[in-house]
This record gives C-alpha cells, sequence and structure tokens, in this order.
C-alpha cells in the first residue's frame, strides 16, 4: 500500500501499536519455549506473564483470571459449552442465550448443540431486548442444566453499546453466567467496570493495537472454568494447551497497556467521527445512520447513504485511499447482507459503510474523507439532475 | 539472556529464522484483515496466499489442501474427532488407534471420548508394534464407524522414526485414515514423499524456524475434512473460524521454504549430534542413548547418565550456558517421568536428557558441550574415588 493510504477500518484490524511492535521485535529474537525450564524457556515464561497483568489491568481484573488463546474466536468457542467445571466437579449448561447483533462467533453457539442456542431479538438501535430476554431466563428450566447467556457489550458494526447492567441483573437474578464480548469495547471505553458485569470477558488483541493471533478469557474469578477446547498439554493452568505464543501474548501485553493509557484520547476521535457523520448528513441528507440515537463507541460510524449500494461505494473508497469496509470482515471475502442490520429491522439489502477510526486517526485524515464523500455526492447530483 | 548462550533445544522450539523474522516484521506493519475487501485486506490475503504455497511445498502436497491453525496442537484436536464430513456428508469416526510414544497432543484423543482412544505399544526404540496395529485394526468393527490412525512420524524426546510405509499399509489395507505428526520431521528429513503415506499431516510453524503461534493440517486430498473446532466464521474455507494471524503464517510460510533450502544441511547436523554421542560414550561408558538402534532424526539425542538425574543434569547445563532440555518441554515447566521411555521400556525415573541441534547449530557450540561433558565427567570420577 502506498503511504498516502488512509486506514479508518480499525474494527476490522487495527494497525500495530509501535509498543507492541517492539516488545515483539523483541520476543521474536528471543528464542524460547515458555514451558522448557532452562533460562531460554523462563524468559518467555516472563513475558508472559507480565503481559498476563497488562491484560487483566486493562480490564480491571486479576492476572491469574486470564487464559490467553489465539484469538477471540477460539476464546467464544471455549467458552460456549455445556461442559464446564467448578472445581473438580462438573458443571452443566443445558441453554446458551445469546443476542441476534452478536458476533458470528458468538451466534455460531460454540460447542453447543444447534438447539440449545436461542437468539434473542433486539430494538431498532441493536439492543438486547431486555424484555424477552427476562422471560426466557424466567422460563429457564434449571433441572435440566444452568442458562449461559452471551452478549457483545460494543456492536463490531454500528459501535451500539449494549445495556450491560440491566442484563447483569438479569443474569444474576436468574442464577445465569453472563459472558461478554468486549472485542469491540476495549480500548475504546473503560472496562474497569465491566468485569463487575459479567462473569467472563473476550478479548482480542488485533482490536486494540496488539497482533493477530492472540486474545484472552477473563474471569471475574477463578471459580468455574469450561472443559478445554484444545487439548494434550498443561499450559495455561490446563485450560488450553499447545506451545505459547509467546510473542503474540507479549505483543497483546504492551498494546494493552499502551490502549488503557490512550483512552483519553477517545474524547478527540469521538470528536472526529462526529465531524464525519455531520458531513455524511449534510452531503446525503437522507442517510442513514446506524444505532446513532443510542449510546456508542466513540469511534463507529455505519451508515447507508441513499440510492448507493455500500459495496460500490467501498469500492469506490478504496480506490481514492480509503480502508472502509461494508459491514464485517469476518467472512472471508464474502460480503452479505449484515444480520446487524436486519436485527435492527433496517434495510440490509442496501448494505451500509463502517468507518472506524483508532487513537492515531488524524484529524487532516477526516477532512480528507470529507473531501471525497462530497465530490461523490456532487457527481450523484450531477447524474441526478441528467437523468 | 547473554550472546555466549548456547542453545540446544531445537525440539521445543527453534529459533527464528532470518526469513521469517524479515516477513514478520514487514506484515506486522502492514494492517489488514486477511477477509478485509480493500486493498490492506487483500494485501494481507496474498500473505497468507504467499505462505500456504510455501508450507504445501515443504510437504510436496497442494496449497488448497493445507489449512492453518494457532499450532499443531490446535491441528490435532481438529483431526482427532469422530465427527467428519465428506462433501455435505456426514463421516462418522468410533475409534482412535494413537501409539504410547506420540505426543501428549496425539495421546489426549483431542475430541474423542476417552474410552474411544486405544493406545498402541511400541518396541523397546519406541516404534509402533505393528503387529499391534494389524491386530487392532482387523478387530475393529466397521459396522460402529471408522478407524482413524495417529502416530508421530519422528519422536519429539528420541529422534525416532516411525516405520510409516508400514503403517501406511495396514492403515490401508484395513480401511483406516491416517494422520501422521510431522511436526518434528520436518525441516529434518524430506517429507514430500510423507504425504503419499498419510491421509494428513500435522506441522508446526516454530518447529522449523516460524514463530510459534501457526501451525497447519495438510490433507493428502480435499476429499474429507473433521468438523471444524474452532467456530464462527467463514475463514480457511469454513474450516477454522477466526481472523487469520497474517504475520506468524508469514513466517511460518518463509520458515518453511527456508528449512526445505537447508535440508542439505542435515548431514552436517547429523555429524555433530554423532560426534557429541561419541564424547558422551567416551566420558560415560554407562550412558544409555535411547533410540540409537534405530533410524532416528539426524539432529537429537535423547541419553541418560548413569546415577545423574536428568533434571539435575539440565540445571547444570543451563547454568553452564547451554538449554538443553529433561524430557519434552510440552507441560508447563513440569518435569515428569517421560511416558516415551517409560513406553520403551527404559528407566523412565532416571529420565535422559535430550540435547536438539538446528541448521545453525556450530561445530564449535558442540565442541564447548563436549568439553563441559567432560568436566561433568571429572568432577563425577573424582567424587567416586573420593567415597
Amino acid at each position: 500500500m502506498s503511504n498516502t493510504r488512509i486506514y479508518l477500518d480499525h474494527n476490522a484490524s487495527a494497525p500495530l501499536r509501535g509498543d507492541a511492535l517492539r516488545v515483539m521485535i523483541d520476543a521474536l529474537q528471543a528464542v524460547g519455549n515458555a514451558s522448557s525450564v532452562h533460562g531460554e524457556g523462563r524468559s518467555a515464561r516472563r513475558m508472559v506473564e507480565r503481559a498476563r497483568q497488562q491484560v487483566a489491568a486493562l480490564a480491571g481484573a486479576r492476572a491469574e483470571h486470564v487464559t490467553f488463546t489465539s484469538g477471540a474466536t477460539e476464546a467464544a468457542t471455549m467458552l460456549l459449552t455445556s461442559e464446564w467445571v467448578m472445581g473438580r466437579a462438573p458443571l452443566h449448561f443445558s441453554q446458551l442465550y445469546v443476542c441476534a447483533a452478536d458476533h458470528p462467533c458468538l451466534l455460531s453457539g460454540g460447542r453447543f448443540a444447534r438447539d440449545q442456542v436461542h437468539e434473542l431479538p433486539v430494538d431498532n438501535q441493536g439492543r438486547l431486548d431486555l424484555e424477552a430476554l427476562k422471560e426466557r431466563l424466567a422460563g429457564h428450566d434449571k433441572a435440566k442444566g444452568l442458562p449461559l447467556v452471551a452478549v457483545h457489550l460494543a456492536n463490531n458494526e454500528t459501535g451500539v453499546l449494549q445495556p450491560v447492567s440491566e442484563i447483569s441483573r438479569l443474569a444474576r437474578e436468574h442464577g445465569a453466567t453472563l459472558i461478554l464480548d468486549a472485542v469491540q469495547a476495549a480500548g475504546r471505553i473503560p472496562l474497569v467496570d465491566t468485569i463487575g458485569n459479567a462473569d467472563f470477558l473476550i478479548l482480542s488483541s488485533h482490536k486494540i493495537g496488539g497482533p493477530q493471533g492472540a486474545g484472552a478469557i477473563i474471569g471475574a474469578s477463578d471459580l468455574m472454568m469450561p472443559r478445554p477446547l484444545v487439548r494434550g498439554g498443561g499450559q495455561e493452568k490446563g485450560h488450553r494447551a499447545g506451545t505459547e505464543n509467546v510473542a503474540a501474548i507479549a505483543g497483546f501485553g504492551a498494546a494493552a497497556e499502551a490502549a488503557a493509557a490512550d483512552i483519553g484520547l477517545m474524547g478527540e476521535v469521538e470528536h472526529m467521527r462526529d465531524r464525519l457523520e455531520a458531513a455524511v448528513l449534510r452531503h446525503f441528507p437522507a442517510a442513514r445512520i446506524h444505532g446513532r440515537g443510542s449510546n456508542r463507541l466513540p469511534n463507529t460510524s455505519f451508515f447507508t447513504l441513499p440510492d448507493v449500494k455500500a459495496e460500490t461505494a467501498q469500492i469506490a473508497f478504496d480506490l481514492e485511499g480509503f480502508a472502509v469496509s461494508a459491514g464485517s470482515a469476518c467472512s472471508s471475502g464474502k460480503v452479505g447482507p449484515s444480520h446487524v442490520l436486519r436485527a435492527m429491522g433496517a434495510d440490509a439489502e442496501a448494505g451500509a459503510i463502517r468507518v472506524s477510526l483508532g487513537a492515531a486517526t488524524k484529524d487532516e485524515e477526516i477532512g480528507k474523507f470529507i473531501t471525497v464523500l462530497e465530490r461523490f455526492a456532487r457527481r450523484r447530483n450531477a447524474k441526478e439532475t441528467a437523468a
């Protein structure tokens, strides 16, 4: 990519932070299996444990409650299972309740059988229908097993924040265990109080400026854990087998520390996002900005331009040097109608453009984006006049 | 670690190759989710696909039959399952046959229930008992499901090579599917003909000088695949969900290409290993070198010194500046008796020292190791004389 590219797709993958790159280069040049007992192994182990503290700190949790995985999708598949243990005693979850606007890694139900997974509706802002949750939990038959609730904290497409305290209260009242997918929220809103609302958080390294290939499960306690997904070694206290990816974990840790320090910059980011949205509405008065009536992440804008297919607009922006997305990036290049828009009752066929900023996004980059947007609007108006 | 350290634990984790580090630094500084359709995403996608070709080439396989995972343990857990698909048709494996000297990631049985996993004995060199395999496969009741066989190609502790053609012939005769754990063999012996003997190979990046955090399943065809382990996204043709770890995969590819090019250096490596073993026997005439009567990897030596606990010797070597191991490194610092030695009928309690070399190991490093070994022998003899 040329240097003039402007990257506005942080929700797909954020650029690697300098701090993360530095510790990774160190870790990659060191050698050692973190399970080896020689000096090299112990040094690798120290990097992993330092990162565990840094990641825990981002969530206001304790380092010993952090389990590293290869990413958030693995973490979700690990947590979404009917088979758990509390100490040595087995614990059985009979039903999983997810939210229709969740990321596919929750919606898939992980290791649950399809008929154990129940999708709860959202309102026109994409917020979980609390009445539906309450009804489901009240009707849950505990004789068959416990209820598990998995919901995202911030939506990957719209940035809309879920009513987490209410969800948490309902889960507690009905003895449900609550998993919060905090992948998009981390580094963008403070997470420190969130862990008190949930039993488990899921984090991803590459959404906060760490490398791809690392994620974490963070427990509020160490009372209970799911049966391991990846098996055949004692790593991560027996919860996740396989040689630790020391460099990625170290990079994740450094990014977590930097993201926590940068959280104060999010006001600035929100300001740029709002400026961008004002321009969208100025040039395309009939545009729809999804989730705008709700609390949202400061960095995300998801909008539908009238009579413009999102895929077409995405390609046009790409040619102009901007990386933005049409929906999320989780299905290997396949751009299908957004299940989030559909769940919100919006027109999913038209699609929407997602612009997602980061702490390093510059005001002038948003200015350039607005200039291009303006040009698109002029071209469109000229066509309409000609027609 | 100081620069004077000598790293002889390549079977635990090999140092990152320069080629791999270079492509990783490029990949880490680029930004992009390999599933994004913008320029950055397509560039990430190209890195992944290039690596797929490089990894396939190391195994003489086709790129489209390579599925990337977060490592060999994940690959093993993915493959070791009773639930498979052939196209859209389900395929059921009722029993898994593993080898008593396999790596824990195979011995664990992956997703099979404990009572579906059968461990086959080995001879005193650690080679699979072919008669036992034949008997088991002949007695397998196909009405209940198909037989799955999973065996390592080269042992991680002894370096002993399994009689793969015979295992393959037996598997074919009895309609069994054969998975070969080629993690330790890759880059040390040519793999190009191996894929013809197996239905699937498992590879690990960090054992061939790539980064930790990447592994692969390589199929001989694309007829059948296990049900996904990590779910909730369409990546890797739907076989493995989750954002691709582009940098690690790119590093894995570069390492695979470099390892294939370096295979000619393995004669040199074998020469150094043999020199080391000659010194072991010279200074400790009662030492036992495990698997020496068998075909072995050129880089591995696994020996028990008389009256010296392996852990003690490992620590002593560590203090002298050498990274060697006492058994394998797969269980988070816990050094228990070697299940490999036990399976071979050797004295597992005494343990053994594993010295594993790489293409970059220098003759003078082995010379220094021998000097220290000699000193240990002198000290021990002095003690014996004093006693």
